[in-house]
């Protein structure tokens, strides 16, 4: 599956989950379409290429859909994620409700500050640095977001490795890269630099891009 | 100039200015290298795309490269940003220092609870959603970052196009699309789903993807 493909298969995830939250039972190739911003033949293609058939005229069952796609997204692990480094952002992501929809869990915090730690308004808990290796052993973590300050990063994507860490979404500007291990990335890491969005976006309306076929899509 | 090679030239644009801060009056191209996580030698590639000389053993001066890069990247204009919704996310992104270096400057917020316009704390001006207009035209404005909960999103990207907003940086769970005008993209949106992310880590660590010629550079 290309990685385009995937995004697309967890946004139908993410929708059908709020669909039935909403108590629909079936749903159709264009609601979803309309929910990940593509057209209904896309999303007929993906089901088609999955070998997922709807019912003619009927749609697709909702829950019969979930878990089929929630099968290759690998639901039913625990996907406990944990924040290293607890300023603004990293306690915007805490206290985030948006995750749970996608059985995404935050489940601790890390900072290296003691006042932190002891914060009443924490919606998870908070501990030091040194108690990393214990905590994601204890809560079977594998999954890390780096919020930490610029000069913290390297050190903190050195522990998060030797803590066994597999996963990393990384908010530093520090573009970490992960080493190539039996021809794998290890660990995964996606970098989100919103300073170099910001920057692309006023390049592009500097030199607009040409919209391509699937920007009509 | 395709995307990858504008994220570098960020990247190096970005490290360029650190460097300076710093007192440098040269850099070499694997000190950029390293910023940008990439190659020496796709470095000197770009350079020389760019028709961008060193001197031999010496380097390249740091303020002649920064300001043929600015110029790439439109510096100079005024980078003006707002942000809408100032919630825990859009908080943290008006407290954050780091957009201070790529010049780009985050001048107000908006948000429709009264409470938030009066909080001290606020280390811009925030103002009700019905000023909107009048403070992007008087101050220049012409990209948003939406952090608006998901059921505010679709009004809140309308009432920012009919405010002339040609830019948006959109953290809302809400995929934006938008429209075709003249073969370009109308505004340029970049769409950063937080939760898609994680989402994606996951799979990642499930079905491993193979390493590519390209995360060796």
């Amino acid at each position: 599956m290309n990685s385009d493909m995937l995004v697309r298969i967890t946004r139908y995830y993410r929708a059908l989950n709020r669909l039935r939250s909403i108590g629909l039972e079936k749903v159709f190739a264009h609601n979803l379409a309309d929910a990940a911003g593509v057209s209904a033949a896309i999303v007929r293609k993906d089901f088609s290429q999955l070998e997922i058939h709807g019912q003619k005229r009927g749609g697709y069952e909702i829950l019969d859909l979930i878990g089929r796609l929630g099968a290759i997204l690998g639901k039913g692990e625990p996907q406990n994620v944990i924040v290293i480094g607890c300023g603004r952002i990293g306690k915007a992501l805490m206290h985030y409700s948006g995750f749970e929809p996608d059985g995404i869990r935050m489940v601790a915090g890390f900072d290296t500050d003691p006042v932190v730690y002891a914060e009443a308004s924490n919606p998870i808990p908070v501990y030091p640095m040194s108690r990393l290796e214990e905590v994601v052993e204890a809560m079977n973590v594998k999954v890390a977001i780096i919020t930490v300050p610029e000069s913290a990063t390297a050190d903190c994507y050195q522990r998060l490795i030797d803590a066994d860490i597999r996963g990393i979404l990384n908010f530093s500007p520090v573009t970490l890269k992960p080493q190539i291990i039996d021809g794998h990335l290890s660990p995964v890491v996606h970098n989100i630099n919103i300073a170099l969005e910001l920057e692309q976006i006023f390049y592009e309306l500097q030199y607009p891009k040409e919209a391509t076929a699937r920007d009509e899509s």
